[in-house]
């Protein structure tokens, strides 16, 4: 946490010099790895607009998190678009599918989990898409990374690479001659890796949530994400600061 | 119109036959076009099931026709899925920009309209995929066409088929092996060869909705897709049974 305001104070330090800074649209879900992309992008100079997605996840409480994460990392605007992802179903982060507890590494990382919200990605990508031609923006940031796709097919840099073709062919920006490009700063991270990234960029993680089931809006501390995270903690040989139920 | 009961019983006929008909997910707006494209998904054996977008357009009132028209094609379900457009912007369709009137065809196929939505197509069809998912079918029609693609990049077969692969790479289905298969019947056609079309399968014309800027639920005659839909029944010498305010 230290470290953040050193970073903001170069920040302010480009600004000041007229440095014009270009826009980018972070999909940012309140997460641990969504925030780590908003301060990676931030630090690379750009001028993050957020975007953040209620999709009527059992954890809306992410979304507070989402908030206060861009309060953090001074993100330039945060949107929070409603998505009508219940009228399609089919998921356990959505539906009444019950979210697996307390399973080990290996059970988690075989086949596709009932977490798995259909297309996800790429309705969310296509939303990142169309504000980012709003803003005239060209760069889109997405956290997806390894701990994710050996269960999510949308969360590999196979389908990133197609869905940056549909950019260039599918707008208007595009088809005058812009080329979109979709960053994946953590695509080769595990959770420990981001964990570290994170903490170095000045992440305040004790603000963000990782919980697909969070009791009274504490962390479970046994479905998958939960797992994840503090196995991560660990790995990365660092506080764990998350409040469980 | 006298064309369609022939062609319902002839589906009738298949069904008690015990043929097993593919499910389908059709976009449909409630347009001549994607009106055209559901008869045509009909007869071609598939158990249609429609998506229409309530993205907070100026012509809501197609809404409306979309249910209509899938009364009278015998789609076997229809969902309106809410999207939340007018947040992100950028459009005369969604926005508080003036609809262009009366243009000349010369002047309409110039440039990209400001009726263009940012990334619509991408987004619409990314909730299609995720659909297509949910139901476990493999087959997504959609209307896009000639008329459009001189305007519109996602309406170019191009933007189409890197969907498509964006479709097998980005979900289940297309991780364990199925492909997807985007369907675009009318992409070489005119919008007299549209009008043709659907009149031989038995669409009724007068359900459907084309003007973007309807004055108390009637077309106003003057936009570029009023201009289009006029033109589009001259040419094809067929008689327009449009209300016109």
């Amino acid at each position: 946490m230290a470290a953040f305001p050193a970073r903001l104070a170069y920040i302010a330090k480009m600004k000041s010099r007229g440095k014009h800074r270009q826009p980018a649209v972070i999909l940012l879900s309140g997460g641990l790895d969504s925030a780590t992309v908003l301060a990676y992008a931030t630090l690379q100079g750009f001028d993050c607009h957020a975007l953040t997605f209620d999709y009527g996840q059992r954890h809306r409480v992410e979304l507070a998190a989402a908030k206060r994460v861009c309060r953090q990392l001074g993100a330039a605007t945060q949107r929070v678009v409603k998505l009508d992802l219940r009228a399609i179903g089919g998921s356990a982060l959505t539906a009444n599918i019950a979210v697996p507890k307390g399973r080990s590494a290996k059970s988690m990382h075989r086949g596709i989990p009932v977490t798995y919200v259909p297309a996800r990605n790429t309705i969310f990508l296509s939303y990142a898409l169309a504000l980012a031609e709003v803003l005239k923006a060209r760069d889109i940031f997405i956290g997806v990374n390894a701990v994710d796709f050996s269960g999510y097919p949308d969360c590999r840099s196979q389908f990133i690479k197609a869905f940056a073709r549909v950019a260039d062919l599918g707008t208007k920006a595009g088809a005058t001659g812009s080329h979109f490009k979709i960053h994946t700063p953590l695509i080769k991270l595990t959770k420990a890796g981001i964990i570290r990234l994170g903490e170095a960029l000045g992440v305040d993680f004790a603000l963000t949530h990782s919980c697909y089931d969070p009791v009274r809006g504490r962390a479970c501390g046994h479905c998958d994400s939960c797992l994840l995270r503090k196995r991560g903690f660990k790995e990365a040989g660092m506080v764990d600061t998350t409040r469980y139920a």
